[in-house]
């Protein structure tokens, strides 16, 4: 592979640029064709697939880190995450490539600038709506909070709960939802609530200014405003395709029928 | 598009064939080009994109059961799911076609035969390693049971919740694995642990027979049999995956900087 391709830019004078270049890149994006060699870099429409490995990368570049690692080659990433090199030069030349051809990766450098790619150097606010088993399982997770995702409050219609708080966090009735959203900045609402009830919530989130949902209700949500951004944890269907999985193999190995 | 390319055969005399034809194709895994015709058809390796939109389709079909739906045409289903028809079309064509044309899909048939594709013709008994917020949210969550899995039993280290349940199923000690597995049969194994105990355990239940893992565990587990069927949910992702998607976005409109 030619060097020019796997690293388009030196970064050892200029570790700070490669995330601005990103920036650059996202502005600019009606302006497809854009200075070479410059400070622009030619636009590309990441893929959501591309975009799913990153936490990846995360992961295992902060596991690296905690055991004190430094640098780390693509062929000794490879391995590690049995993902090829060639795939993890590809994904990383996404956001400019972050490596340098033979002294590989820095460990500590990337693990930041994946985590900038990520959003991960700014704070959410999370509300969750629904403070049943689901709802106070993700109040409860604090790991969650190492990566700037902090659960500032859970809401239920259940008085029971009325005032009730979950590792600190309360529990608020949804008759207060809009106060409660004019006071805190609110940036990301989980919606872990029965499937009937979450388009009319999801909405009435969104009428809030809420533009971003993790939607664990089992349903497509029906959004009127086209630019909220929802991500889906759809358990049921998680635990289907581990059934295809057991079927087949079972299949393959003659043990049915 | 060609009639022959869309709809390979006819159903209209044989429904209960189709399934039939995709087991077949499976049994014959190594015998890549068999009959043309009869009952056997060509063996294709299906992807796993593919497997992860069916319980997607399987949804939308119940969903329309439920709505006494009884036929629908791609179009129809293209537009209720946001999908195009030619992808609803290739999809389904993997395992067989399942619609006819003039005719469309008959919502009750596709529905079951999707479901025997993603094995929910059976049951799967599943136990949960960890007892804690998540594994208690798994087991209070009915409505796997409606697609056939089944959670009987629980484990987990801390000796306050012995004995306890949770919906009437049992907590049970971590000690008291082996023996559970030997009386039960266990399908599927969910682990909702710390990441650091996620690896042992699961080659603990790998070695007592149970070849399918649920994984919450924030961790890519590595297994010793390689034949064992993994489906992650990685919450920590998902969330990392939704954050790219603000800040995205937040770009895009400029609010930033």
């Amino acid at each position: 592979m030619k060097r020019g391709k796997r690293f388009p830019w030196s970064w050892r004078d200029e570790p700070a640029r490669n995330i601005d270049r990103y920036i650059v890149s996202i502005y600019n994006k009606k302006d497809k064709q854009t200075e070479k060699g410059g400070h622009f870099v030619q636009e590309k429409e990441i893929s959501q697939a591309v975009i799913r490995r990153m936490p990846r990368y995360y992961r295992y570049l902060g596991e690296l880190l905690d055991a004190g690692v430094e640098r780390i080659s693509s062929n000794e990433l490879s391995r590690r995450m049995d993902v090829t090199a060639s795939q993890i030069r590809q994904d990383l030349n996404n956001f400019g490539g972050f490596g340098q051809q033979g002294y590989g990766y820095n460990v500590k450098y990337l693990h930041e600038e994946i985590g900038k790619v990520l959003g991960l150097n700014e704070r959410h606010n999370i509300i969750v709506m629904g403070a049943g088993n689901l709802g106070q399982a993700l109040a409860n997770y604090m790991k969650f909070e190492k990566h700037g995702f902090v659960i500032i409050g859970l809401f239920d219609v259940n008085p029971a709960l009325d005032g009730m708080t979950v590792r600190g966090i309360r529990i608020h009735m949804l008759d207060e939802l809009e106060r409660f959203c004019a006071d805190h900045q609110v940036d990301i609402a989980a919606l872990t609530l029965p499937k009937e009830r979450a388009d009319a919530i999801a909405n009435r989130l969104v009428g809030l200014g809420i533009h971003a949902i993790w939607n664990f209700a089992h349903v497509d949500l029906k959004l009127i405003d086209h630019d909220v951004v929802v991500e889906n944890v759809h358990l049921s269907d998680s635990l289907m395709q581990l059934s295809y999985n057991i079927v087949k193999q079972k299949r393959a190995k003659g043990q049915t029928e």
